[in-house]
């Protein structure tokens, strides 16, 4: 069984057959179809606003341009110390941005903390040119330690930003998973928060390859078009992408196979929590579970029967852990079925 | 009927299908699933070599990173005007490779020159630091213009590059049509007459969304995983280029594809040449037919039955076209049907 | 005798000099000395407006910062296709923009015309993504052919660049040699007429090195503090530079000393039109003179006493030269003698 | 009197004269006249081996240069927390190096742990394509921090990288400070110890604007002149700089410098150890004293008779400063008195 990660589960039907319903035929290229046009409509409908829509081919690619859009010769990009940015991404947000740099803030299980923020942002200030400038601040929802920011602390964050006039831009590779763990409005956990650029992810929720970058406004739009363009993202046969979108932002497709992907995951978590071997390094608020195994035992589950990674052990967990015991990753999808939850709590 | 560009057409029924039957399941993230391996070594069949192969979504992404991997400062890539890196990818390979220029070189129907390509590269001689050095040659196969180099005229280009210890790369967008038109081996094509570094595209050809940057240097394979990464072109499901590339490559069918979309061309050539209304600007070799029309009669076609784009005139043609005539491109691809042409030759 | 460039001088008396007196003593650093405050208020006196004053290493610095402070994605700036940011920068201003591109025009004698600068912008129309966009338009003022814009001439591509929302760059390497040639103000001769951003040099008309960036636009100042420092062009014991601007713009010498230069170039070219040897390719308006000699004459007079150099032949001369001519430019300076003028127009 | 930065003074009587010597007559542009092939030859006199020269404007520049002739795409350079190129340059490494990274070591008074920077070397390793990959360690000697690494500590570092295939850089912004602190030679200081690039400075001790790239590796040169005329860092009148190393570094000028430089900051440092206001924060090794002090006695020393400025506490001192204490920096140079030093002890 497979908790390695949500991006080796494969598409889910109802977006494969779409994608085969809208092969044949004709439409314009480069994201000017109406079906195109009609998936952007959707956007606007479920953020409750008019929202500029840029299909993209990768999660790196969306926020990588959400942050050079946000450019300022020597600036600077606030980001949690774990954030998928910051440690996945081969430095290209500061390939995009032509040299911005990352400034780690710390805070536990994933979450930047609003003071460390804060005391990160006034090591630049305006007058010293030789230490740059700050120039946006990025927070991923859900995070990178399977926990969701609640919409205080979201605006926390915002108000912080704004303070210093920077633009927030939500990571939302697991968007999906992070709404309906609040059980929240898209609105409410984006732009009535503060939030300015949004990275909409669809893949590690049932998409082939569904990346959106969403503009709250539309005025950096413009620019955008470029900055894609010039980033190779722009895709002629864009409707493929867009056929994704349509399918899984139909009814409540997206919410569902969320809800799904996070439900194994607590399940995941409660038969974690009452099993003598193992325990929970933190509990799970969306579709990612850290557990704490003795290594032996770790071994012999990755070796007999599921695929799951060792996880660096974050500054906060430091001193927790037993000598022979490691911090492992566990991550539930849509495809995730409950018998394989429990035989591996059962220990496969 | 469209003959707008290739890239307006879907994805065709074999390949549609083979993504539907790889959406299940999992498989292993970012390039590296038994289906990824597969299709690798399809490729190394197909080249008669062992060859490194980089899937990416765009062919600008392919151009782009091809030309970034022989990155020099202050380099200079020497291009045909017309080329598609020089005139339609918003500077991207500028952009990628850190502000290497491209230099145009003139030429008839879409084919650099060599003597003219000697001539710019002359301009760089290796003493001038101010000017800059050369850093690659890339020729497109086949051409923007609609034609196809020959293996001697792609050598001949190569010896140059050579001689200049430039590498050579190809712009392989329409690959295939250019293959069959020469009716010779991919590796004729390219490895065997000097290229280096080729962009292969499938998505022009019946793909959704399938390029694939082929290295015939294996020694350049290991910068190129950093250099795809951190440009975002690392897919983490890589098994959907995977897939669209493993129906395409099946058998003959991404050259029967190529042969097809080319009759189209050659029809529509032909009815065109026999036309009162309208004539050749040259003689089409691939699948894109460039015609000079009355201005009236190309503006009542597009009003009423066809999609299709005026063309910028190449300087070769100055002087030639009348007061009222424009030219204009028509592209066919796997999917036109022989009675749509029949009918716009007949003036729809 | 030196012809070679104005660059193969040293540094002017008077400001070697002002060097040698600020060399005691402390003054703060990176350019906030009272110093560098009141070279600064000069040029605003000079410019008759008070403009924003970056001091920087070379004439490549202060072009490159220029454009890069109109930096787009997919950017295009329009030059002379002689002009020193195109040919001799070592592709210096793509690499400070990013990948910005430059898009030669035509013209004879080294200046753009308004025709042809018209019709390369519109060759990037506003929709067209794929292309990219016009980002400014910067000309050289003397050219790099040794001529003088007139004021309306400068009005002419103002216009324009205007007219498309371009700031509009003046590469002033040689600024005192035009504007003595003119006989205008500095005022006339830039903001009056439209430009909106000048690379003003010093180290060609005396200076050791001195360049000066000036905004006229001063709400672009602030992001040019961080676009220097972070090109490594903030100079801590900045005052270096402030002190040879003290004494270069004290009184008139700046002035004379470009007069002593264009006169010193006026009285080679009477020398050479006079002569039965050689001949003027066309009348210089600054200090550079631009001369066709016969290879035997100039491979004599280069190795028995002067030192200059041969010229690429721009287009608008092809045909023009005979098949033992060559076209060769001639620089004089502050420090050229008239007894050195005389003695190379008698053949040394 | 001044003691916030080397930077503060101006040039030494003998640099100063010695342009004023330089500045008639004429010379070739660009490096190449002869006075700088002498001092090029100098240099490679003074590291007992063959050196490539390049001269460049400031500290950043030959760091931010230093750095990129290591690019690699993804690239992390690993560095002191408190590293100049790390808090101090707006950047500039990032941008010149096209988005590479800087990667944090600690260690206290500036010294990089090599423990610490194995560490931090490990969290990249060559498979995971998702981090990037090592490109360079860096160090600056004399430190941030006014210490000096020993022989064997520039070593230990050395092996560290070479053991990763890691060219090592230093930041010699002080390399003169330093090298009188260890009494050894440059060579011994540099290459003999596994140094690979050398930024050496000679502004912040008594030039005007004096910086020298060197490379020990001579294949890495040819590469450099391309990088340094793509950054606009080549002078035309280079000789400016040259005649300024070429008086620093005739005879032991440049090393009687520092030894006064590093005399002062001793004799500040016993001042201060003997003070009963007062405390060293540790004791200089160079020409930078950290001294902490009550908030009221400092103020009062900056309003009345000194400059001076308060520092950042490094993470390893704190929690052992009091409430109304501050830390600051005091730095010495060529031209500070030691009068000015027993009066600021004496509390001016």
């Amino acid at each position: 069984m497979i908790f390695s990660s949500d991006n080796w589960a494969g598409a889910h039907p109802a977006i494969a057959e779409n994608l085969m319903a809208h092969a044949g035929g004709y439409a314009a290229a480069y994201g000017t179809s109406e079906l195109d046009r009609k998936v952007e409509k959707r956007f606007s409908e479920i953020f409750e606003k008019d929202v500029a829509v840029f299909f993209v081919g990768t999660g790196t690619a969306a926020n990588a341009l959400a942050l050079s859009s946000a450019n300022r010769p020597g600036g600077v990009v606030f980001c949690h110390r774990e954030a998928h940015v910051n440690v996945d991404e081969c430095g290209a947000p500061a390939f995009f941005s032509h040299g911005a740099r990352l400034s780690p803030v710390d805070g536990g299980r994933g979450k930047m903390e609003a003071a460390g923020l804060e005391a990160e942002i006034r090591r630049f200030p305006p007058e010293f040119v030789h230490g740059g400038q700050p120039m946006a601040v990025t927070l991923t929802q859900a995070t990178e330690g399977g926990t969701v920011y609640s919409l205080d602390e979201i605006e926390a964050i915002a108000s912080i930003a704004k303070a210093n006039r920077l633009p927030l831009h939500m990571d939302g590779a697991r968007f999906a998973n992070a709404l309906v763990s609040l059980d929240v409005s898209p609105a409410e956990m984006t732009w009535k928060r503060g939030v300015d650029i949004l990275s909409f992810g669809g893949t590690k929720n049932g998409c082939w390859c569904a990346e959106a970058l969403i503009l709250f406004d539309l005025s950096k739009a413009e620019e955008m078009h470029f900055l894609r363009k010039r980033a190779a993202q722009l895709f002629s046969k864009s409707r493929f992408i867009a056929a994704q979108f349509d399918a899984y932002l139909a009814g409540d497709l997206w919410l569902d196979l969320a809800r799904h992907a996070n439900a194994m995951a607590r399940r995941l978590a409660d038969g974690i929590a009452a099993s003598a071997e193992s325990r929970l390094a933190w509990a799970p608020d969306a579709n990612e579970v850290f557990v704490v195994l003795k290594r032996p035992v770790a071994d012999r589950l990755q070796k007999e029967c599921a695929v799951f990674y060792e996880w660096h052990v974050p500054h906060h967990l430091n001193g927790s852990l037993a000598g022979d015991e490691g911090l492992y990753r566990l991550v539930t999808s849509f495809a995730t079925r409950a018998e394989d939850v429990d035989r591996f709590v059962a220990g496969c």
